[in-house]
């Protein structure tokens, strides 16, 4: 049996993935609260027990992948080989495009609608797990196997990975696993010492 | 002496360009035709002289440089060598971001705001674009640069090129000439035939 905290903690869950789908399916701007509501089949009281605005539910879209992303990230510095820890992170972030990208299209369409702090935050959980993958290349230059670290690589690589929010079709044949394969591929060939 | 055309055109230009720059800066939903009116120092009535509506904006925002695009790669399509192509339509692809950095922001955040059958219009000018990348891969594999025609690699390339309007910064050291000769190096390895 669920416990009461558990129970609200997964109403609230099921309230954010909604919205992220809604705003992502029509636009923040075009979603009103009372749709929501009936969406989530709650009534006005119910629904703001849980959210107090529309900001904070954006907020929690936006800011809840990228901070498994970043816990992710710190587990990853758990392996020693870069190359393997490339191949990790990669995995992770194509697991995580796969089950989040409604969250994914609406954090990089309304991130700039957060007030200053909330974007801030948002900005800097980006920023720890960009640093995350940097750490990567740079372990792998030390260790002999990449080009020396160069930011243009890095952005190239995340670009790679980030815009198939766009274009990932989870009902393909094609797995995530499937498509962080080929994409890890890629970027350790992007990465490698020798150019081809 | 410019004829009255002329003048015209580059009135709507500067309209649409400014537009662009608050789209980009403020969100679409949040900046207003009087606003519009103050930052290209025009009344009401000369403003919808050249323009509709702010959806008509949009449209314009969205479609022109990734009509451009697609008419440079048809350009690009003399080149024979498929590497140069790659080259060449790398370098035209990060010239485009840097000069119309706000003009695909808004796209990429908005293109959703359009009606039906203008989204469908801007979407098949993307495809059109992708068609050109997809035909210098399959040249390239058939000349035996390349290795077979992989969805996933051209995704994968383009996202690197297109996910760069998030970051570039004209006003950096580094020109848009320099990034495109390392994305083109990029894109070069990660087509490669053999793996490194």
């Amino acid at each position: 049996m669920k416990k009461p905290g558990t129970l609200l903690k997964s109403q609230r869950e099921r309230i954010v993935r909604t919205a992220a789908r809604l705003f992502a399916q029509r636009g923040y701007h075009a979603v009103g609260m009372t749709e929501l509501q009936d969406a989530v089949h709650l009534g006005r009281g119910a629904l703001y027990h849980h959210i107090r605005s529309k900001e904070d539910l954006l907020f929690d879209i936006a800011r809840e992948y990228i901070s498994d992303l970043a816990d992710d990230a710190s587990a990853a510095q758990q392996q020693a080989d870069a190359r393997e820890r490339v191949r990790l992170l990669g995995r992770h972030l194509v697991q995580k495009i796969a089950s989040h990208q409604a969250e994914l299209t609406v954090c990089f369409r309304e991130v700039q609608s957060l007030t200053d702090a909330r974007h801030a935050e948002v900005m800097a959980l980006h920023a720890r797990y960009e640093h995350a993958w940097r750490e990567a290349f740079e372990l792998g230059a030390a260790q002999g196997h990449f080009r020396p670290y160069d930011a243009i690589v890095l952005k190239g690589v995340l670009g790679m990975y980030f815009y198939s929010y766009l274009w990932m079709r989870p009902d393909r044949a094609m797995s995530p696993d499937d498509i962080s394969l080929r994409f890890n591929d890629m970027a350790l060939r992007m990465l490698a010492r020798d150019p081809t």
